[in-house]
């Protein structure tokens, strides 16, 4: 069985580490996390070490899980100086985190000019489901690479999707995630209006669940929304910066989505005003009376 | 049984018509249309008349369904020169079409000077569903006139839910259609850019489906999207008044909303263009490469 390291143990990387060592018996070698308390803590938990540096996690691993913040910190554990390629022949990186395709390209180049495989494992999936392996995960890389691993993310998953070359997985995500927010900030501001207009919310989002506006978030952040639990399983600050993602790929591309940067720029309001670390479904604070401003 | 007349003989109205006649039973005593041509091929289809006043549309029937285009239509029948509430005392009209909640209220109250009884019917459906009786109708209005007339309601419906007084359906309407809209457009950038980057839609649809990107627009418009498949069902004219029914009442109440205001520009750009016939699933000609510009 090959032994399996984490880098960047936050809530998603936490729960997966935990998922793969306790309900299926791998054997985690080392976590390692920017902020050392986290990894030092999730180490005694999980009865494994916690190195200081990124070349130890790669030397006691034959397969290294990484779910980073965002592309610039994807590009320091790869990238820049100790990084985790040093040594790495022969090792496989599975990158989780959300972030723009190209980084995932240059990660993969990096790997291949060392030996080392690299696979995007993009997750459409939050926090409970990572802990319980029933992620949503999509591919991109080598497929023969992905096969050769495909036992340990069907551990992780319930819905194992290969994409297609490294960057498409992260491509498809991107999407799901820009289709995502706008649909959270219409319904913000259906709920903000009907809030506005004195209209009975509870009937309000029923009519909603019965008609054309229907949509997985009015089934997961509805309620919040009209109750002001904003408690972070999807941050605003994410939104945010895939909306970005989103936003630079349309710019690459030559296409302009006008709803796509009004959404943007609603989550980009919000980390502004200081809201970045509530629940996507913070954006309501936005746009119901009394709220916010 | 009550008489009753059709004031609006588009597609919606038309079928209302056909099913409480051919359906129902209902006697249907006059039909009545701007576009003459329609009111009277639907009078032989159902064997009745299509008198050239309005005033004799009033004084044929018990129950007048009005089913027109806009505010400017609704104030023309009911409050312009010789408009159906002439010798209107007793009578109930059912207004059907999707207006402001303000028009709404005027010719209710010009309803009641004369005698008349005056509810609002919102219509969250579309032709098929007017054709078979499966209507989702939302009733605002006095609830005793609600009540004695809720037999034909219930036999145009499969979902009849009272919402208030005069006006309340109609924000309701707006809500549905803002919020079904913005949605639409998410779609409809997320496809375009998923098209542009060369993915395979049909797989991008499947994960849009599994994930927080689901919504009813998904069912109903992701695959017309793709196929440019824009027959009419609800048009993008229609989203477009739809959606600035919804600006104008955020406007009443101090309200911004940024995603509606980007979704109205582009369902307005469509008019524009001359695109305002197609189905609201037409917004995709903007955001496909290729299409539209």
């Amino acid at each position: 069985m090959k032994k399996i390291a984490f880098v960047g143990v936050g809530r998603m990387g936490a729960n997966m580490a935990r998922h793969l060592k306790l309900d299926c018996g791998y054997e985690i070698t080392a976590v390692y996390d920017v902020n050392r308390s986290s990894a030092v803590s999730l180490a005694e938990e999980l009865g494994t070490v916690a190195p200081e540096t990124l070349a130890e996690v790669t030397a006691a691993a034959d397969l290294i899980f990484t779910v980073v913040t965002n592309d610039d910190a994807m590009r320091a554990i790869f990238l820049g100086e100790g990084n985790l390629l040093e040594n790495s022949s022969g090792k496989t990186f599975v990158n989780c985190a959300t972030l723009s395709p190209g980084v995932h390209r240059e990660v993969y180049q990096a790997g291949k000019a060392v030996g080392a495989e690299v696979l995007e494992a993009a997750m459409a999936s939050s926090i409970s489901q990572a802990r319980e392996g029933t992620l949503y995960l999509m591919i991109g890389g080598e497929e023969s690479v992905f096969t050769s691993n495909q036992k340990v993310l069907e551990d992780l998953s319930v819905n194992l999707r290969y994409c297609g070359e490294i960057g498409k997985a992260a491509e498809v995500k991107s999407l799901v995630n820009m289709v995502m927010n706008i649909n959270t900030a219409a319904l913000a501001e259906g709920l903000g209006l009907a809030d506005a207009l004195g209209l009975d919310l509870a009937m309000v989002r029923e009519v909603f669940s019965q008609t054309g506006a229907n949509s997985r978030v009015l089934e997961t952040d509805g309620d919040d929304m009209v109750d002001r639990d904003h408690e972070c399983w999807f941050s605003s600050e994410h939104a945010a910066k895939d909306s970005g993602i989103a936003a630079d790929l349309a710019a690459s591309v030559g296409l302009n989505l006008p709803v796509n940067e009004a959404t943007r720029a609603q989550y980009e309001n919000m980390v502004a005003r200081g809201l970045g670390d509530l629940d996507k479904s913070g954006i309501a604070e936005l746009t119901f009376k009394g709220r916010g401003s």
